[in-house]
């Protein structure tokens, strides 16, 4: 019996089409007959918005709910748009489907591949996966002002932490470093500042880790954290960390492996109440889009987290060992988005062909 | 009439003794017949706090605001120890001086010296400055916790932003900038999904530019910073942010320079109301205390900031020349601490003598 997958694209805004296209390419050249992927395209993003004023409607929602998995390219216009300003699509979009969905668990692989050229003078073997926090911590939009605009404002930003929160994806680390060859987990905040949610995060790793006696945890501060990503980013395997900590080091791992460019990331809901969310770390980067000039590469590896999560482990291990060729392949020669898209497909369809 | 300055100066725990010591030998190469330095020890961190179970009492409080400066080394016990966790010595000491002091303006510059190996493959002409506000942010220590230790447990976080706090920091920033032969200055912040902070730091930039046209100005995310840091850091001159953003950023900024044994940094109050405190941006290091391998540098590039700050641009300038002569100078042989401070307070000599 051939399992059917229904999945959301969002092809979102600026790069977003074109590299939605070639990941959907590599996509269809990797399914076997046993499994069959059922489209649907949604058309949201600034665009959409620009023109209907509509950014999510409750309709959105309900109608992406009844899917398995979103893939999603990138949302977000030219930020010098007045119509846009302080990062409306991002919020009203990407953060609100990150929270209705629950989408507890954002997880963003980093790999240094030695094909791929690193800023860093010798980065090493470099593996591991960052669990962020997404439905917690200072992105709750639980802030406020007073007085705006005048010598008195006041402006707060509460990030809110509950034991439920934090232990689900806690949880969720120890198991996937628990399947890890090095099995090490680093807890990341700023425990020696932020003392009450440092004081439940170093509680609760500390407690579940009772239950995984086989994982080595250690902890860092965010801010060393930054050092050791680039003095010594091979030590890190598993680093579980709070949703803004976990925004700014995964940025800090892409540059550090070959770019944000390769960057992939699932925003997950575990318990499979909701549609998990797949989606290149990068924006839609308006200025060079429609050109065929940006990397589909990140966007193909996020299918390759998507199949993952649709446990066909065997199939997201093809996409990535292609993508491993192709990028171990580049010349100096630029190709087009497509030509790479071509290129990764081919060596799928090769894989799997000759398997 | 030679000016005299009151020095309080806080050796601290671990390397900060070793590190103060050749800071303040090179200081006293450095000063002129019309400069005199008074210096009060002050006792303060783990050590006394282990003896006496005082970390900071109001008369020591009282004591070092008769300074003029202060000049600390580094405080901080093993992070092992029990008695020690949470950070209550960071924040009993280090930052109830920066509130107490009303450091609003933490100034870490960040140089990378062609002599000193940098962990980026080509970091290129490097050459910026963080100014960090000091006082306000998530730093202020206004969150809680109800039902701790609970699977209902909540804990918070409140980031504390004024216009008043926002805007003398940024004014300070636009001056600095202004000053500066590149005249650029980038606001980082999150506004994008902290909006109500973002917001008032935005419109505070965008009216102190007004006043400065002069100085371009631009606006980056903490995230993507993180990125341009490391693939293209000679892009900045000063960047003005947020307590918990420019703390990261400068560890980052530190790695990716000749490392955080080169890091000085100053706490400001720049009304002069209360002592200013020059610091190494390194903590305690109580794994390699006393065994005279720490590198003073930071702590001797600590003491021209404190030059500076006192109007003595000339002095702080014979330091930071010495220290770029003797990083350009060392060979693979490892230096004692005090050797490093031997050759830097020579070269400072030399200098002042020959000039
Ligand atoms: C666009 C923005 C709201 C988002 C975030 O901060 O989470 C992005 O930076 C990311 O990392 O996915
Ligand atoms: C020790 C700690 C409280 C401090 C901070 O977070 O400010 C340190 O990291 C720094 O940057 O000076």
């Amino acid at each position: 019996m051939a399992q059917t997958v229904k999945l959301a694209v969002v092809r979102g805004d600026g790069i977003g089409p074109e590299v939605v296209d070639e990941a959907l390419k590599v996509l269809h050249a990797v399914l076997p007959d046993d499994l069959v992927v059922q489209e649907t395209a949604f058309s949201l993003g600034a665009t959409r918005y620009l023109e209907t004023g509509d950014i999510l409607s409750d309709a959105d929602t309900a109608a992406l709910a009844e899917h398995d998995a979103i893939l999603l390219g990138a949302v977000g216009g030219d930020p010098r748009d007045p119509r846009l300003a302080g990062g409306i699509i991002e919020r009203g979009l990407l953060l609100k489907l990150r929270f209705a969905f629950d989408h507890y668990v954002n997880l963003r692989p980093t790999t240094v591949y030695s094909s791929v050229a690193s800023p860093l003078a010798d980065p090493g073997a470099v593996d591991f996966v960052v669990v962020r926090e997404g439905t917690e911590g200072p992105y709750v939009g639980n802030g406020g002002a007073i007085r705006v605009g005048t010598p008195h404002e006041i402006a707060t930003e509460v990030s809110l932490n509950t034991a439920h929160g934090v232990e689900r994806v806690v949880r969720y680390a120890f198991d996937l470093a628990s399947r890890r060859p090095r099995k090490h987990l680093t807890l990341v905040h700023k425990s020696n500042v932020l003392v009450h949610a440092g004081a439940l995060w170093q509680r609760t790793v500390a407690a579940v880790a009772e239950e995984h006696p086989d994982v080595t945890v250690d902890y860092q501060h965010v801010d060393a954290v930054t050092i050791h990503m680039v003095r010594e980013p091979g030590r890190f395997d598993v680093i579980v960390t709070d949703n803004l900590f976990g925004d700014i080091i995964t940025d800090l791992a892409g540059a550090i492996s070959g770019g944000i460019g390769l960057a992939a990331s699932g925003n997950i809901n575990p318990d499979g109440t909701f549609p998990s969310m797949f989606e290149p770390v990068h924006g839609s980067a308006p200025d060079i889009a429609g050109q065929q000039v940006a990397d589909p590469t990140a966007a193909v590896l996020s299918v390759a987290l998507l199949l993952d999560h649709l446990g066909r482990a065997d199939l997201a291990s093809a996409v990535t060992q292609a993508v491993e060729a192709d990028l171990a392949s580049r010349g100096t020669t630029p190709r087009s988005t497509a030509e790479v898209g071509d290129a990764i497909a081919a060596a799928v369809a090769a894989r799997t062909t000759t398997a």
